[in-house]
């Protein structure tokens, strides 16, 4: 999982948010395997811009993807190891998941001064 | 912190995803006691949707909220209360922060069937 920060990318471009809770009784080495396997292949995707992830344990897990245009979205979906992966994703590991695409007009952030 | 899916909001809507890092040194209950009050205060605002939360320990938060409309977002924003949390947040607690205001257009979502 990536443990930096998404910041200056000049707007527009779009998040895709995705929030999911982990079922108890799924494999979590698979998990971890297929969502390490997974943030390989988007950095090959044109247009893809970075991703955050972040998972409370036990709790939620969010995962943040940056992307430059719908069509750099499109690619991501319609990768066919993707596509697998999210098959195996509500077969297995998913107790739930949601997925929210917005258009990013503005943007900013702060660095902490020492 | 929320650890319930915000799922079934009808597009569109927005997302203002809010990614960070805390400072190692910041004290970390009166930040818990600050986030739990915020969250109790944003409910209060028109047009807020729902809002999750992640945390993985000791690396990346994300929060998400959702929002009706530009307005909304707005009234939030111009909070006294949240402006004196932020600027806190910004002497005290963050090391970085990053935040990413989306229109969405469309989201979907799942949930495993037993």
């Amino acid at each position: 999982m990536s443990d930096q920060l998404v910041a200056g990318i000049e707007p527009p471009y779009y998040t895709v948010v995705f929030t999911s809770r982990l079922r108890p009784e799924g494999d979590q080495d698979a998990y971890a395997e297929t969502a390490r396997r997974m943030a390989e292949l988007v950095a090959e995707v044109p247009g893809f811009l970075g991703y955050e992830s972040a998972r409370t344990p036990g709790g939620l897990g969010i995962t943040v993807g940056y992307f430059r245009d719908e069509d750099s979205i499109a690619a991501w979906r319609m990768n066919l190891e993707h596509q697998r992966a999210q098959r195996q994703g509500r077969a297995e590991w998913y107790e739930r998941y949601s997925v929210h695409v917005g258009r990013v007009e503005r943007s900013y952030g702060h660095v902490h001064a020492e």
